[in-house]
């Protein structure tokens, strides 16, 4: 790959002239443009894309910040991006930023200096890079600014869908495992759940997590709740995590959903791996996928689109880990 | 976002002396750069690492292209080569091909368009469009041609392993579920269990596969496997695969391992949380991963690095779907 010098020099043409060429700033002689591009052709510049990034307004390439590539859920979610980005002629990086602050902040300048047409940050945690970024974003779950769309799942709606669920099966001793208070997602999926359980006056058991989604350290929280088998029905914040307690409850000769109901929340590929086959909250993906697409590239192709939350429906997929309703 | 031509006007400047500050090509006077600079900050357009990507040789991104992201063994692969590519001070892009040729192709120009300084192309489904890429370029799993390294695991030794295993176990009546035969690493894995069965000189049977990794076409597969619990030791070709093998005898009632013993490959998060957890033949993917990174970036940064393949020792990992040794 050579750079604008030996284009130059090969092409005998002045350097200002392959700028002005290059980057569409002044007059250039059909000869002498027939010439660069020849030379661009035999050394392998290809300034196509690069035109595109760097001079134009469409890169007609974005990305999404994933905050945990591991996790089913998200690289289902990045799955659907990437599906649907490719349909409407984008082409998507992804980018795991782990939760990672640094990496994340990281990730928005090399984009911006790449020219990326837009970003999805999902789950930001650092939602004041964003501010003066000047490239459309949409968020996902976690709130930026007035000045972003966020969409998610209705997280509030679905804590109430899993206390009913529950509570409905005969449940009256009931714990909420939730993730890490720094996602929305699952501060509102705690929220929705708490006032359900105040709606019917049962008081329920809290206890919070410090990861959402690495086994290891799952299972080490675990340790610190007494007795799980004294509840008769328990709703965790996620898949991977509802299996994680399911797992050790197992291991302890608990009969579920005989002695124990559990409810998770995704509706990643996970739970219908599991042995009972897991009931969970559904997270549409495909739709939520879709929609952020949707709605950056209306942004990116200068479109006006309301900044307001776009919330998307959650309902219940009953399989065997809750007991069929009375 | 600003052009040269904008910059040039707001700085009272020449597009020339612009373009020769940005591109290094020439005389620049202080007072000239410090008002560039100035106007650049003003305006947004940020140079530095978009100077580094078109006019030196190393813009410091590299990427990574996954056949599947939402298979664990692939997504923990990521995270594995983004932290590896971090420490080193590379920032990594992620490009789901979905083992889609027009996806992959597509990917390797824009990638190439935006100056990564390399790739690490997995599985590839279009070893062609790497031959005269002019960046460096190491394979995992698939070969792509002499002159680019490929990394894998030992597959042959895995399949030999896991053979060894059932039949110590007693297993006299075999059958192995076979990948896709476009993947070099399963056809590897074939080959290794049934070199082993013929040393033994025990017939087994072979079932391939149409997918490696969606579930629900794994299912309908295994619906042409007429009975399933006829067999006393399986081994399926991936831990995804061989959970769902493992549910569709638990829901038969067949135990697991009294009835039949079950073996998977990849050692990825899934087989802990099975139960009964799973026996598997791990590839040592945080092995995998720094390697490919640091040969890349060894040749990125102009080492000579022998080219060869190299083969990751792979290891049982008993689990509970197996008998302990007699």
């Amino acid at each position: 790959m050579s750079n604008i010098r030996e284009i130059a020099e090969k092409a005998g043409i002045s350097i200002a002239t392959v700028s002005r060429y290059l980057n569409d700033t002044g007059y250039v002689s059909d000869e002498a443009k027939a010439k660069i591009q020849e030379i661009i052709d035999e050394v392998g510049y290809t300034p196509n894309a690069l035109a595109r990034a760097i001079f134009t307004k469409n890169s007609k390439t974005i990305a999404l910040m994933i905050p945990e590539i591991t996790n089913p859920f998200f690289s289902q979610m990045a799955t659907v991006v990437e599906e649907y980005s490719s349909k409407m002629g984008y082409t998507l990086f992804l980018c795991n930023t782990e939760d990672n602050k640094e990496k994340e902040a990281e990730y928005i300048e090399v984009l911006k200096s790449y020219r990326v047409a837009g970003i999805i940050a999902s789950r930001t945690q650092c939602r004041e890079k964003y501010q003066n970024i000047q490239i459309p974003v949409v968020s996902f779950e976690n709130h930026i600014s007035p000045s972003v769309i966020t969409v998610s799942s209705d997280n509030y709606n679905g804590g109430k869908i899993a206390f009913d669920h529950l509570y409905e099966n005969g449940c009256r001793r009931i714990l909420h495992i939730k993730g890490p208070r720094i996602f929305e997602a699952t501060e509102m999926r705690c929220k929705g759940f708490s006032d359900a359980a105040k709606e019917k006056g049962l008081p329920i058991d809290v206890v919070e997590l410090e990861t959402d989604f690495k086994v290891k350290m799952i299972e080490k929280n675990l340790n610190t709740i007494k007795r799980l088998e004294n509840y008769d029905g328990i709703f965790v914040f996620n898949d991977i995590a509802a299996a994680t307690v399911m797992k050790r409850l197992i291991e302890n000769g608990i009969d579920i959903p005989e002695q124990v109901q559990i409810i998770g929340f995704d509706d990643s590929f996970i739970g219908e791996l599991l042995h009972p086959s897991l009931t969970t909250i559904r997270q549409p993906i495909e739709e939520l996928g879709s929609l952020a697409v949707e709605l950056l590239i209306r942004q990116i192709e200068g479109e006006e689109v309301p900044i307001e939350d776009r919330l998307i429906e959650t309902k219940l997929i009953q399989r065997e880990t809750t007991l069929k309703k009375r």
